[in-house]
C-alpha cells in the first residue's frame, strides 16, 4: 500500500449510517472541514451547482421524519413473502437520532447558460452534487462521524418543507452525526436483503460484451 | 486536523485533468486498488448498479475523440465575444494523451424490481453511480494519477462505440493515467472561465431562505 491508504481506509470504513448515531454535538471546525471537503468536489464547466442546508431544528426532522414513515408503509406495501419479512427489520433512517440533518440540492442554473461540458449531457450538473456528497460523506467518515441518506422521500415535500425555491432540486437528505461505531458489513448485507458483489465482476474491456474473466 | 488528514490532502489536490497526461503506464495492482474503491461506494438498496468498462484500444480512443473534437465544435458555436475566446484556448479532453480510459455505466434493472430506497426517486440509482466515481477520482489521486472527465458526447454514440446494450446508461468518460502533475488551480479558473465560489456561500440554515452570514 502506498503513504495514501489513509484514503483507502476511509472509503473502505465508510458505512450508510440508520441505528447507530448518538446525537451528540459535532464541533464547528469539524462540520466545517467536511463541508469545505464537499464544496471541493469537481464540478461540469466548474458550476459548483450544489447548496447545503444545514437541519437542526427538531421540528423540522420531526415533520420530515413523519413523511419517511408513510412512505416507507407505501414501499413495504410493494413487497410481499420473505421480501416484506426482510424490510420489515430494517431501519431506513436516523432522521431523529442523529445530531443533525444536510439537505442537498442542485441548481441547473448556476453558471448558466453555457455551461461548458453541459450542452450534451443536461444531467451533468446533478452528477456534479453527487460527487460533492461522496466527498461529504467520506470526509465525515475519517471525523469519526456517520453519514444515512435517506431516501424515503418525495421530491415535492421536501421543497414546500424547507423553502427550496422552484428549479432548484433537492438531491439528497444526509442524516449526520458523531456514532457508536461503523458497522463492519453494509445494513442490506446484514438483514439477507442484498449481498455485495465481487468488483470484477463489475469489469468489462474494450467494450460491454461478457465481464473480463478476473 | 485529524489523524486522517490525507483524505482532505487528496480531495483538495484532485484536479480534473487534461493536458498533464504522460500516457506511462499503471501497475496491475494500482490499477485494481482503484476500481475496489469505486466498487466500495453506498448504492441505493446495495444495488451496485455501476459496470466499469475499461477502455486501451487506440482505435477505440481515436473515435471517441473525433467525436468529441466535432461536440466541442457545436458548443463553441454557442459562443460569442470573449466567452468563444476563452474557450478556444482551453483544452476539453486528453483521451489520446491518458494510459487508458473508463467508461462508467448504470443499470436501473439491478437489484430490482423492488429496490429499496428507489421507489420515490427514480434517479437515486444514478446518484449512486456518480458516488463510485468520485471514490475511483479520489483513489486515482492518492495513487498520483490524474482523471479527466470527458463530457462533450452524446450517449447513442458512445453506447454504439462500445455495444453498450439498450436499458445501460453510459455515465461518464474517464481519462486515467500518470501525470507530470497536478495543476493547482483548476484549468477554467486559470483560464478566467470561471471561479470557485466560497464554500460558506453554499450553506443555508433551517431552509433555503438566504445563505447564513459566514
Amino acid at each position: 500500500m502506498s503513504d495514501f491508504s489513509d484514503l483507502y481506509d476511509v472509503i473502505h470504513r465508510r458505512r450508510d449510517v440508520r441505528a447507530q448515531f448518538t446525537g451528540a454535538p459535532i464541533p464547528g471546525p469539524t462540520l466545517d472541514r467536511i463541508l469545505a471537503a464537499a464544496h471541493a468536489a469537481p464540478s461540469v464547466g466548474l458550476s459548483q451547482p450544489w447548496d447545503f442546508i444545514l437541519i437542526e431544528q427538531p421540528g423540522l426532522r420531526d415533520a420530515f421524519y413523519a413523511h419517511v414513515r408513510d412512505e416507507r408503509a407505501a414501499f413495504a406495501a410493494t413487497l410481499t413473502g420473505e421480501s416484506a419479512e426482510r424490510f420489515a427489520r430494517i431501519k431506513i433512517d436516523g432522521v431523529r437520532e442523529s445530531t443533525m440533518s444536510i439537505v442537498v440540492t442542485y441548481d441547473p442554473d448556476r453558471g448558466g447558460p453555457a455551461v461548458l461540458g453541459r450542452h450534451a449531457i443536461a444531467d451533468a450538473g446533478l452528477y456534479s452534487v453527487c460527487l460533492a456528497i461522496q466527498n461529504l460523506w467520506l470526509a465525515a467518515t475519517a471525523e469519526h462521524l456517520g453519514v444515512g441518506w435517506v431516501s424515503f422521500y418525495r421530491e415535492p415535500f421536501l421543497r414546500a418543507l424547507l423553502g427550496i425555491p422552484v428549479g432548484i432540486r433537492p438531491v439528497a437528505w444526509l442524516c449526520l452525526g458523531p456514532v457508536t461505531h461503523l458497522a463492519e458489513l453494509p445494513d442490506l448485507e446484514r438483514h439477507g436483503w442484498r449481498e455485495r458483489r465481487p468488483w470484477q465482476q463489475a469489469i468489462h474491456r474494450e467494450g460491454w460484451q461478457a465481464p473480463a474473466p478476473s
